[in-house]
Parts: structure tokens; C-alpha cells; sequence
């Protein structure tokens, strides 16, 4: 293959009318995308990349959760595909969430960004205090 | 330096107690990942990555947002320091918006997320269907 036909095909694939849009409105990676980046999502997601937990676990490790929303979240993120619910049978029951491979690869995504964000939150504090000055 | 004690060093770096920890409810870094992360923030920030766009270029380019959040999610991202507004006195006025050297950080691993959902759309696609069915 020449390179200026190797160039079109990636070209085309890039194009590939099948592949999904997030920038489109009507695109239901949206949803998925919301599901991800969503306020509980990030958390949830980057706790599990650590090891399995509880539900117990989950809600104390990420702070601020209440146990309504942190159901909701691993429900929705469950339902993609990304977490696995397992529930033992044994008493007292417990039920253990963690990443299923394709959950993986979204967190450790994921974790770069929350790194990258407790990395140079000292700069972007200085931003907030510049834009606070002078809209003051 | 000896293996074990920067091994040490690198605990004590992570365990720094002025870093940014987002897993703590009252951190102010939870509202920079809120702005970075949010519905309109991540896809904005995403077009950006590409060129500098007027506000009405990027009304289009991101589909299904209104006026009002895109100006909303404009200001939020000025203000944490990742995006630059530079108003044009010319006649007709007019308003661009780029990314700052931060900012381009941010939406770079932003990006490398939103091309992950992309590509795995159909595997996700695979596991909602999967679920639908065994809850029918």
C-alpha cells in the first residue's frame, strides 16, 4: 500500500459514518460519556481501579457519597458494561463491585485526568485567584 | 539514593498533606474536576484541542448545547485559568476562545477518554443490550 493510500484509509476510517460521535447530540456514546465523567462516576471508577470493594467500602472511600447516588452510579456504570456486581451468599450477604477489562480501561483514563488535576491544582488556584482580583 | 528510601521518598510525596485530593468531599479540587468533567466542559475543551473557535463555531461544533451553558461553561473554564477569551474590537465586535498552556493539558487527557469511548462504543453497546435483556 502507498503511503498516500495508506493515508486515505485512515482517512476513511476516521470517517466511518458507524463510529460513534460524542459531539453529536443524537450519539448515545453521550449517554456513556455522562455515565463516565458523571460527578460520582470519576470517583467510583478511579476507587475501583485500586482493588474490589464493598459497597460499605465505596461509600466511605469516596467522600461526600450518599448511599442513593453511589447506588445509582454503580448501577448506570454496571449496566455499560464496566462494573461487576457480585453478591455472595453468606450471612450477613455482602456484595463486592469491581472493574470488569473494558471498566479498566476507562478508569486508568480516568486516573490520569484526577492525577493530572491534584498535580496542578496549585496553578489553577493561582488562576481562580487572579480572575477573583480582578473581577473585584 | 538507596532503593528503599526512595521508595519512601515517593510515599511521602503522595502522601503530601498540601497536595489536592479529590476524594476528599471538601477539597477545592472537586470543583475543577466538576468544571473539566462536566456534560458541556469535557466536549468543549475536546474542540478546542483543535483551533481556536469563535463562540458561535463553537455552539455548532457541539452539538445540542445552548447558548446559555456554552457561556456558562466558557466562564467556568476561563476562571479556573484553562481557557483564554480574547474580545476583538472590530466592527462586527467578536469573541475567541482558546486554549491556555494548562488548558491543553486538561483537554489532551480529555481527549485520549473521549477516543476510548468512541472506539469501545459497540463493546459497551454490546454489554446495555446484554443487560436489557436479562432484566426483560
Amino acid at each position: 500500500m502507498t503511503s498516500k493510500s495508506l493515508r486515505k484509509t485512515i482517512q476513511q476510517l476516521n470517517q466511518d459514518p458507524q463510529r460513534a460521535q460524542v459531539m453529536a447530540a443524537d450519539c448515545p456514546s453521550r449517554a456513556v460519556l455522562g455515565h463516565i465523567t458523571s460527578r460520582w462516576g470519576v470517583l467510583v471508577l478511579v476507587m475501583l481501579l485500586e482493588r474490589t470493594h464493598r459497597f460499605s467500602e465505596l461509600r466511605r472511600a469516596v467522600g461526600g457519597v450518599s448511599e442513593k447516588m453511589l447506588a445509582q452510579t454503580l448501577d448506570a456504570l454496571a449496566h455499560d458494561g464496566l462494573v461487576l456486581r457480585v453478591a455472595h451468599q453468606v450471612v450477613p450477604p455482602h456484595v463486592e463491585y469491581s472493574l470488569t477489562p473494558l471498566g479498566r480501561e476507562a478508569a486508568i483514563r480516568l486516573e490520569v485526568l484526577v492525577d493530572w488535576i491534584e498535580e496542578n491544582f496549585p496553578l489553577i488556584k493561582q488562576a481562580q485567584d487572579a480572575a477573583a482580583l480582578k473581577a473585584a
